[in-house]
């Protein structure tokens, strides 16, 4: 390199980029004044050699349009915007010629409100730095997810969700401190404690000690409302080191909250009242707008101050109502009716256990090798709206949806050895198909209108019936067969167009879990010898005295002051009421768990620091976890978190655009006291990477 | 243990401390209506066998009294009142015999606003849990660290400190989103990237690959600039593995923020908008109450909604304005003047180079074996208010006050071998002491009044001058030798009622810090071959273009746009422009600081994410840190952050509650492909717990 040449040309190009004028105040903004504005060289159109318009976004403004004629406006400027490479940044002055009058404020600083667009006559232009040639930018192509950058800046549906979530976190933080709580941060390097989640540990420069990142702020916000603080909240950062599974980040938001002198019931009005503000406020700043063939509860927020026209393809709709109080059903009602522990209450059909009304036959049809089965069945009912597509066309159309969701059967329904799903179609023009193979008696028995089998009782040509089996033993959370297959119906129809999309927020409370789950290979638990562990976490309360009577006698009966938030399918979030009695906190550890107790700094001891403050005098208390990167999700139309956070990591918890996490040196764990274990041999190699 | 027996306890307890009348709503509190609230119960006043007066402490609410007669309110509430144990939590059901009126919000959904005090004639009293009695709590026994939830509880200082932090955040909030600011959430799964500190490592179970805490949000906020996001902030948690000096935390929060387009200037008067709105928000809430023996500048908050009255030793005052524009002057002004990067401005004398005024005997004096030397002198005068205070006190109290900074003096001043520092009193009654030393030249150089040493001009008895030599180089931050006496003697002066006290807020701005420092032990800066390293971070701006052309010619000589927030001689923020260039930012790491290059993921290279996102047309911008933690210590009184943080951790970085850092298994590192070292020999041992 020479070094000297480089120099000077970085310094002629620092000298060129680095100095620009000011920007006007919003103030300034009036016809016929001259003014400067900054931002970002978006369009450019030119019309002949002699004129030209261009577009100058600025981030949350109004739309910026640029006349530029040759001979007017002086051919020095009128060539720097020509020669200007688009999506540059540059420093814009020119007189305003018009202010298009808009509605709504600015949300900036820099312009006056209520304006939609300006028109600048051009008196010089200056880039700030060069978006280069190579980068491409196309409507069309797909931005990789290395480029990130490049996604949040060109991709407008993106943008607006960020500037979304921020916009509902101030709603949410406005509500508790009306409502009396108070913020207070909680560590992030705190330690390892066996409550459930697998953690991440952070080395210290001490041999032998690690921090780990919490999994939640759970024990120190239940210090809080031992140390005399009423109500908390926060918005809080939290870390679980799980193989990721479809939509979860390795760090995630949840906002979090404590209430003393509270039960569970305090804990659902306050959440209710908090979420149903929301509406309110993404209406304030946001349009919903929906892409007309979108799939269902789709959309996208458009700011109020968008530049942006709305299109005819996208109609505009407000966020509706959250009407309260959210239904309330159990945990063992949403297993048995919905299929499921977070409900979609959008699908307009749900499930009934029908076996006492089917014949041997046709039970013996669709049942695999199992004793004594439970079969639920749900009645699917095409919607067309006016009812004037004809009658042939509904009959292939529903055919069609069958076939389909036969066809792709996830493998849990399609190698299910309890039994397929069994769906008959209605139609009286073909008797001999659908119900008949229900044969006289299951037919008339289903159609008894018998209390739970309302649904049956009025079939009508273009209705299915799908009947699924499942093992007769207690629920276990997730999804029953019968509840995924609700789901698929659902969707389908929804693409189908055998069902209206829905734009509505179904908001449900599921409650009275177990207190216990019987433990499984993917949650590491509490560590007990019991051989299960707290379905919530370990500090969560039985419901009633008589849940407290099982706690000795049969634990995985006993049901918990547990409650989930649920939205449209999607858990939203979920709290319980917690122990607040030092020696029943212990006896479940100890003795209902069977953590190792006694041991220094092991099983029961890792809580000591939460029981002595439960011992001093803490009062009841009861807490919430919303999940703020799902609720951002939800209320901006998407299924993904990665919509709503600006660096998000992918299925394998990689950030592709920092490339994180990076490769460690021997050097560098050496100050920890650590160094990497021996390469493991082939065989092995597998299980690690899983 | 009998599991049964237990059990059977711990049922009666649950069922006796779980279940408890919901509290009554803010509309139901009127004078002879009964009530329910709930508290604790902090104070009790037996008058006799037959009436009581208790306390029921509620957080941020009305002061709650309770009467209770023993044949008017019945033997068992009575009794239970007087059995309770003191601190227990309780629900109370009583009518209300007055409310007292009080100014100002309550602060919480409980009560009515405008109320000071609730008179309750009890009706039944319910404990919710037992203080228990081993735990002893007093005024005057302090709490130990480990029992953080008692101190929260019972230390009112502390807790309303706590409740001020959030305040003061909302008010930030407030600001920067009407001055247009998005809120970003950034990871804190980043990786490793020699930008300066030491960083935390958190190991993934993939073999090689570690992610890193970030010790900012700098590169990501960077990245923002360059998505098209105009203004971004956050409260940001940041992390740093440092040795723990003084009053670091390892975990902090900053309000981090950065704005597009914009300068230094922009960056500066943005944050003198933001904390010049926060006398005005503390004052809705709280008052600054003053301990009347209470170190400088020392005071607390108190809630305004505080059922506790204003005792007649803590003078109730408002936090004063801060006036805009701060005070801005450079950083070699900074060091010359003040002696310190960080100024305190309420120290009512500055520093002057004396060396030619000064005769060579009485440089031999005070100058040790180096060659070439500065003098430096403040002329420190006392201030006796009403000057009522007899000649001969006030020359006795400024003797003492000389010979108590002399006999403590820190070790850098005690032991420097430029130079001992040389107090000299003025005395007119003693010409032989004092300036005599001096010999006639130099006393007549001194009080000549030329430019710059105007302060010596008029000296009168009970001044002192302070000289003190430092050695002829550049400066290199924190204090010089003068700048550590000017802030004793300031201290000294204060502790001994020769200055008053000063609760003021003397804000400035340090600007125009040199761009690169020379390496030292203590920080890792960026690991290149120059031998120096960025003094703020690798991407600050050069200042001018003249400090552009230094970078390739005398790099330690230039400048940066780099600018820290001061008051009262605490820093309480930095920023400075960026470098928004990607061919000039990687010039500077490649051929200025001279970082690897080339190498997959060393040096350059793990900055390649960043120097990608600059490419693509990032518009210039520049930034600002605010560190909240600190920002909240100084605005509520304290010298320490801890006085800030729910759950501060020691100098050892140690939680002394939770008992974090904590052990870590082999096995548990297992699942890392890591394991310990071998335990190093005990000569080694020492090394590592540095």
């Amino acid at each position: 390199i020479d070094h000297g040449l480089l120099g000077k040309q970085l310094r002629e190009e620092w000298a060129k980029y680095s100095q620009f004028p000011t920007a006007s105040k919003a103030s300034e903004f009036a016809e016929g004044n001259k003014v400067t504005i900054h931002g970002f060289l978006s369009n450019r159109r030119v019309m002949g050699s002699q004129m030209m318009f261009a577009d100058i976004e600025v981030d949350s403004g109004p739309a910026i349009q640029v006349e530029s004629t040759y001979k007017k406006n002086g051919s020095p400027a009128h060539k720097a915007l020509r020669a200007m490479n688009l999506y540059s940044p540059v420093s814009v002055t020119g007189t305003i010629v018009k202010l298009h009058p808009g509605d709504g404020p600015s949300f900036s600083e820099s312009f006056p409100d209520g304006i939609s667009r300006i028109d600048l006559d051009l008196d010089s232009i200056q880039p700030l730095n060069i978006f280069p040639k190579d980068i491409i930018i196309s409507k069309d192509a797909e931005i990789p997810k290395s480029k990130r950058h490049l996604d949040i800046r060109f991709t407008d549906e993106l943008r607006t969700r960020l500037l979304a979530r921020p916009h509902v976190g101030a709603q949410l933080r406005q509500t508790l401190v009306r409502l009396g709580f108070t913020e207070v941060e909680t560590p992030i390097l705190f330690k390892s404690t066996p409550e459930g989640a697998r953690e991440f540990l952070v080395p210290t420069r001490k041999r032998g000690k690690a921090y780990a990142l919490p999994q939640s702020p759970q024990q120190y916000k239940q210090i809080l409302m031992a140390s005399g603080v009423r109500r908390y909240f926060q918005f809080a950062r939290c870390f679980r080191d799980e193989d990721l599974r479809a939509d979860r980040q390795p760090e995630f938001t949840q906002l979090d909250l404590e209430m003393a002198f509270a039960t569970g019931e305090d804990v659902m009005r306050t959440v209710e009242a908090l979420v149903s503000e929301l509406p309110a406020a993404l209406n304030s700043r946001f349009v919903m707008a929906k892409h007309k063939n979108g799939i269902n509860g789709h959309f996208h927020p458009v700011s109020r101050s968008s530049p942006k026209p709305s299109k005819d393809e996208e109609p505009q709709l407000s966020w509706p109502e959250f009407s309260t109080p959210f239904t309330r059903i159990t945990y063992e009602e949403a297993m048995s009716r919905y299929g499921s522990d977070k409900p979609d209450l959008r699908i307009p059909f749900d499930i009934r256990r029908v076996d006492r009304a089917l014949p041997r036959h046709f039970i013996a049809k669709i049942v695999g090798d199992v004793k004594d089965p439970i079969i639920e069945a749900f009645r699917f009912r095409p919607d067309f709206g006016s009812g004037t597509i004809p009658r042939s066309q509904v009959m292939d159309s529903v055919r069609g949806l069958i076939a389909g969701v036969m066809k792709t059967l996830p493998e849990a329904l399609a190698k299910n050895p309890v039994g397929q799903p069994a769906p008959l179609l209605v139609n009286s023009e073909q008797p001999m198909k659908g119900l008949s193979s229900l044969g006289f008696d299951g037919y008339v028995n289903l159609m008894s209108g018998e209390p739970g089998l309302e649904d049956f009782a009025d079939v009508q040509d273009g209705d299915v019936l799908v009947f699924q089996a499942r093992e007769n033993r207690p629920f276990s959370g997730g999804s029953t067969p019968i509840g995924l297959l609700r789901t698929l119906f659902y969707q389908a129809a929804l693409e189908q167009g055998l069902l209206p999309r829905s734009f509505d927020f179904k908001f449900l409370w599921v409650r009275d879990f177990p207190l216990f789950t019987p433990n499984n290979r993917d949650d590491p638990g509490q560590g007990g010898k019991s051989g299960f562990s707290a379905t919530h976490h370990p500090f969560t309360a039985p419901l009633t005295d008589a849940d407290v009577e099982l706690l000795a006698t049969d634990p995985l009966k006993a049901r918990a002051d547990h409650y989930d938030l649920v939205v449209n399918g999607i858990e939203l979030g979920g709290g319980s009421r917690r122990i607040h009695l030092a020696a029943m906190q212990e006896y479940i550890m100890r003795d209902i768990l069977k953590m190792p107790h006694g041991l220094p700094l092991k099983g029961v001891e890792q809580f000591r620091h939460l029981l002595e403050a439960l011992r001093a005098g803490c009062p009841p208390h009861a807490g919430f976890a919303l999940g703020f990167d799902r609720l951002c999700a939800v209320l901006t139309g998407t299924d993904s978190v990665r919509d709503v956070i600006a660096f998000p990591k992918n299925m394998k918890g990689a950030d592709v655009l920092v490339k994180s996490p990076s490769a460690v040196s021997p050097e560098q764990l050496e100050v920890y006291h650590l160094r990497y274990t021996a390469i493991p041999l082939p065989g092995q190699q597998e299980q690690e990477e899983s």
